[in-house]
């Protein structure tokens, strides 16, 4: 690219499953990840599931002369995973952590303890302010029935609003992480349709890597049948995006990934496959941005408003379904620890008839009575944290379907701004009552 | 004010102080402040401590026709207590849910249930995008051994960022909200030094009101000489923020707090004072920033880099305090669940030894064996809980850290650019390596 005004950005996105102790050849992953990152110099590293810290601080140690400058996202009880490492200066850092996040007491799946989030890095790239985002999404466990679904939806709610909100005054927005979500699923489409955020995969010039795409494949050993289910050859989850902005066009020129085998390795650094991204940033001048760039058709606008009208109803018909489960199960919590309650009572009822009835033999045997009383102790102790856990969640999922409602109204009455028989001009000035600051389609 | 192209825009803020049932006469309390509202007719109303949606719900059909638009920002377990009422269209919501909030076990003081958050809602008014933000910060209980000061550090940690990186695209920043810190708290310096935020009392033309403007005063019949401590008074810990941007100016043309009673009342609206702020909004020709607006000196930018530098650096130490106390809670947590397994294992040892040599009597009484076994398991099932917790609370404040770390020495960077020997002739375009988008000191 001979344009003197372009800047050339390789991005990789690894989600590294590193549960220390319990991923396969861990410490020698990391090891190849950090041997592979140091030779490989990319300019934005942006690196989920680093479970511990103590792998990051190593990782931030071999990769000290390459990528100088890194963060650590903390979050949770085990931490959000995230980690960047660049080098360009990280000037400011800001975390948020999802609302909903799957239950504490689905241990095994631990989703919950890793208390997933969005990190943001703001970097300054030639001259640009790029603001750069890295997250991981709840996992699917089970596509047919996927009690997270609803989780999900609302963490890329969250993200998109995040995104959204926070990059207003940034010149680039690079998004990178796993999604856990396939490309056409609802909150994909959510997170792209709201934000503007363009897919690396389908906007680069050339591609090598795998099939569609793919991130979780069926040829990489830490894969098993189960995971993919239904996708023999494997799913796509794992996402760079990225947005121009009236400041700067950004262009994917290649994309990669690597193809569940590293060379001279027995194994491949993760059993997700790496990403990477070379993305080029051309700064716009003023006059170019006002007067050459084409503008979307105020038809297109208005079908891109649809569009989204559409999405989010479909996420809170999603929200909704979230909703009446976590009702029910806030339910049948109260209703067991009242049973719970009862059964105290009653025990508590025959123990002490004897008691009154003075002389009388205790019927009860001890044994018995103790066991009895400490399980009607732990019900009750477990429906009561059970409870107020419900209660978070609906309290969640009802401000994302309110936050959402809102969104619908909004867009709709942007909607009913774009007359579809008028000339194509559209208005360089939003009309007064419309919203500058949120949903630009013409961005 | 005759330029035609200000609008004037009152705010009024108050903590309604809405515990249903716990709180004194608090429907006769809401119905009376439904009442004002609908009487005064305010453009902006920011109201914490609303516990129960019931009453958000009362107020929102009362003010239906005063103040069409509305929202309740859910969070935690009862909720954020967050509410905004306006005549303006609101057009996006957001919330933020702070990392850190008290401890659960206290219930006493119930603010870890409580959810604390800031809560956006983007407003379009008279052309301009106006953020609004409403808030309510951790209660302080007792200032001399204040354990959550670390806490509300963070949550001022958090809300300068939130709002810092939400407002970029905003041109009018509006905060309220019960803040819970005195004017020249770490906190509150920390908030409005990086924000730039301006303080509606201290840039007021006029003001009527308590004296040095307290919203938490001795004459309010709800409160107690307890509360007030050392400052028999009264305290300022409510505020009505602001902040201009290119696009527009803010003035504050009058400022004014209810004085502790309620005419035709027996009682005030709540424990706090309620404020009213009546802000003028001008917009700005793109000529007049550039040109005609007067530039602050690189001396007072540096200088205030300087301060900043300070205030973070004061409240990472604050941070690294809060750190090392719930590093010692959850040693002590760490102590007392292995005490409490080693004395289940005593007991079980004890136990089995008749259980061994066969038929030997059994030395145990039943009734203490059990009880025994039962403050084994609660004391393992507690500790457990805690231990979870305060890891939780540690990865929460040494993020906050992190981030301090990070912005200390990025604006100790910035403040290098500065020589503070050269002419006074700020850059149009911040040099390479300094980051546009985060704290602007010239706006």
């Amino acid at each position: 690219m001979d344009n003197a005004d372009s800047v050339n950005v390789r991005v990789f996105s690894l989600n590294c499953w590193g549960i220390r102790y319990l991923s396969k050849h861990c410490p020698q992953r990391y090891a190849m990840i950090g041997e592979m990152l140091s030779k490989e110099e990319h300019d934005i590293v942006l690196l989920q599931e680093v479970w511990s810290e103590k792998d990051y601080l190593c990782l931030k140690k071999k990769l000290a002369c390459t990528h100088p400058h890194s963060h650590y996202f903390k979050s949770g009880v085990i931490g959000s995973g995230l980690a960047i490492f660049t080098k360009y200066r990280i000037h400011d850092t800001f975390v948020y952590r999802y609302s909903l996040n799957g239950y504490p007491y689905m241990a095994h799946h631990g989703d919950w303890f890793g208390g997933k989030a969005v990190g943001m890095a703001v970097l300054n790239v030639g001259g640009l302010t790029a603001n750069v985002y890295v997250t991981h999404l709840h996992a699917e466990y089970c596509r047919e029935k996927d009690s997270y679904l609803p989780h999900r939806v609302v963490q890329a709610w969250e993200l998109q609003q995040f995104i959204r909100h926070t990059s207003a005054g940034a010149d680039v927005v690079i998004l990178g992480g796993d999604l856990n979500m396939h490309p056409q699923d609802l909150g994909n489409r959510l997170l792209r349709s709201y934000t503007g955020l363009q897919d690396s995969y389908l906007e680069t010039a050339k591609f090598d890597g795998c099939e569609d795409g793919m991130t979780l494949i069926a040829d990489n050993p830490f894969i098993t049948e189960k995971e993919l289910g239904p996708f023999d050859k494997g799913i796509r989850i794992d996402y760079i995006l990225f947005k121009s902005s009236s400041k700067a066009d950004i262009h994917c020129d290649s994309m990669s990934t690597t193809k569940g085998s590293v060379p001279d390795h027995p194994f491949p650094y993760s059993d997700h496959e790496a990403l990477t991204a070379e993305l080029r940033l051309e700064s716009c001048s003023p006059a170019e941005t006002g007067a050459d760039r084409p503008l979307k058709t105020q038809d297109s606008t208005a079908g891109r408003l649809a569009e989204l009208v559409d999405i989010v109803t479909e996420a809170r018909t999603e929200v909704k379904v979230g909703l009446h489960c976590a009702e029910r199960m806030r339910y049948t919590a109260a209703r067991t620890a009242v049973m719970g309650l009862a059964l105290l009572f009653l025990e508590l009822a025959i123990a002490a008839v004897p008691w009154l009835a003075l002389g009388a033999e205790q019927p009860f045997p001890r044994t018995s009575f103790y066991l009895l009383a400490v399980l009607c102790f732990a019900i009750l102790l477990t429906t009561s944290l059970l409870y107020i856990f419900y209660t978070m969640e609906l309290k969640s999922l009802q401000g994302a379907e309110d936050q959402m409602r809102l969104a619908v109204s909004s867009l709709q009455e942007k909607l009913r701004g774009f007359p579809l028989a008028q000339p194509h001009n559209p208005p360089r000035r939003p009309p007064e009552g419309q919203e500058p600051g949120a949903f630009h389609p013409e961005e």
